[in-house]
């Protein structure tokens, strides 16, 4: 069974402080990854992350997701890059102190954008590692873009892409909560979301689109946009919460923990 | 105008203190390049990395040049390409701190190989970075083998298939010295060789293969043998002393400071 696990921005970094990576949440994480695989179970995993508060200010400084239109646009480009990645090391590397088999795959090093949306990527080393029992960690990154010279791509972007191309079983997007009426930080009649699909989703809009709705990186009605994306190719996405232990290891394994949202 | 700098593992690290980078040395190297753009030279400058002290002692432990042989080569694969990239981080962040514009390429994520011989790999990242006057900085690395599972690519080979594709003027591999009939590092009567080509190699083989030749990394012996296959695909190959200051500025702009090879 292959699925796909997202870490977001926001739960691995401290969104308040630049370059500060959650180091407890990533190290716990990737102990419960280890359990699964310890217990020999027939599952390949691939990991995507977001940046978080690494490329979060060099990206807004430079307005990188608009592309080659500044002088210092393409210094910019750079600068985020090697943000990005720098976040990618430290995850890697506490994934390989845990104990498990885990690669970079510097998204930007290969894939090829055109107006946001990725269109070319040759993903066959990503699919040999996955053959060979070695986790591929991918992550938000910038991308070289055919229409204005570079763009942001975000792990979901990513993960649309590659679930097209190697249909997972599940995509598990684990941020800092499931999806809830409003914002469950802010507001205690917060009422947890189950399921959303296609048909669903409008209803859902109204409410997390307003004021009370969530506004972290673009908010959690695009994140669930996103998702539903992504659940056109696969069987399910589930939103979860990755800072209550043991949900990951959980939701990797079949079982239901957050809002789940099919095509 | 098209260049590719090697900057040796031996030079930018020290060999003697595992994950130990010359930060002096190559925050030198990137002001010199940064001199020569700034003049407004009309040159596109790729640069490749070796990564001596970083991956030198996981790559030696999982034997990893041998392949998925072993329990733990896979693990070891891990290990070693987190290694090399993290030298690649310093190199590439110094490299942005002067000014430069480069961008990390992870040869691994997107390289395939054939008996330690890569075989496949699309370069179009890195043409479009070039185009756009940004430094594609490549670097030593693992990668994934169809006959063996896994090996280790050198920068020599990197540029060997880079060379064929995109054509080079010039390409500059810059380590602690140029080459010499004998170690100059220990011999005093060291003699240094101002040009080698097919023809000629024959004569210095015995020589550099000797017990008074040179032995770091493969010895010097082998880096000349590859630089005559680079050789191949430009107009010439120049091995330089990349200690001296001001050495890597020249040899870019043409100017003779260390051993020529032409094919």
């Amino acid at each position: 069974m292959l699925v796909f696990l997202k870490l977001g921005g926001s739960l691995i970094t401290d969104k308040t402080k630049p370059y500060t990576a959650r180091l407890d949440i990533i190290e716990r994480i990737a102990k419960e990854i280890e359990e699964i695989l310890e217990e020999g179970r027939d599952i390949r995993i691939l990991v995507g992350h977001g940046g978080g508060s690494f490329p979060h200010v060099s990206a807004k400084k430079y307005e990188t997701h608009k592309g080659f239109g500044r002088e210092d646009s393409k210094s910019g480009f750079c600068m985020v890059q090697n943000d990005a990645s720098k976040l990618n090391r430290i995850v890697v590397e506490t994934f390989l102190k845990v104990g498990l088999k885990a690669v970079s795959i510097q998204p930007s090093a290969g894939a090829l954008a055109e107006s946001d949306k990725i269109t070319k990527w040759d993903i066959q080393n990503i699919e040999i590692l996955l053959r060979e029992g070695i986790i591929p960690v991918v992550y938000g990154d910038v991308c070289l873009d055919i229409k204005k010279g570079c763009c942001i791509i975000s792990t979901e972007e990513i993960f649309k892409y590659l679930a097209e191309k190697l249909k997972p079983e599940k995509v598990v997007l684990a941020g800092k909560s499931m999806v809830y009426t409003k914002d469950p930080f802010k507001f205690k009649d917060a009422e947890p979301i189950e399921e959303i699909n296609r048909e669903t989703i409008e209803k859902i809009e109204s409410s997390l689109g307003g004021s009370d709705g969530y506004d972290v990186t673009g908010g959690m009605l695009s994140k669930v946009k996103l998702a539903l994306e992504i659940a056109k190719y696969c069987k399910e996405v589930e939103i979860i919460s990755g800072l209550e232990k043991g949900n990951i290891k959980k939701s990797l394994l079949g079982e239901r923990v957050g809002t789940l949202v099919r095509w």
